[in-house]
């Protein structure tokens, strides 16, 4: 099983590399972008686990490992 | 609206990032984790821009300023 999770700033916390990226893309004339906001993606391939643990451990490892939860949430889902 | 850009190693890159979280998750017993790949997520805010222009011009923004595409591949959607 293969699942995707998404980490990004919390909406209260500034994002230096997105505003970076917004003012580039301004400076190369897409003016019409109004926000940048940039964060990681993990794909983990999963073997010999089932559904209702896998429910249980992702969100373990995306609070405890993957993300700084004091200023970072996160979201997953099942890609295949 | 918004759209959300996906970037990502191709599958024929090495992913050290990956392979150390991948590792960092073994240690702590997740050892039903077979793989890990580590990517980019981009969330774009965009306004006053047709669909028409911006599913040509999502892509040139992907390809030329946020992936380096010699080694990494991306994949986009409307998410708002």
């Amino acid at each position: 099983m293969k699942i995707r999770i998404l980490i990004s700033f919390k909406e209260s916390i500034l994002d230096p590399q997105g505003q970076t990226v917004k003012n580039a893309l301004h400076t190369l004339g897409y003016d019409f972008i109004k926000d940048v906001r940039q964060g990681k993606v993990f794909e983990l391939e999963l073997d010999g686990i089932s559904e209702d643990r896998m429910n249980e451990v992702v969100p373990e490892i995306a609070h405890k490992v993957l993300a700084n939860p004091i200023i970072e949430k996160f979201d997953w889902k099942i890609i295949k």
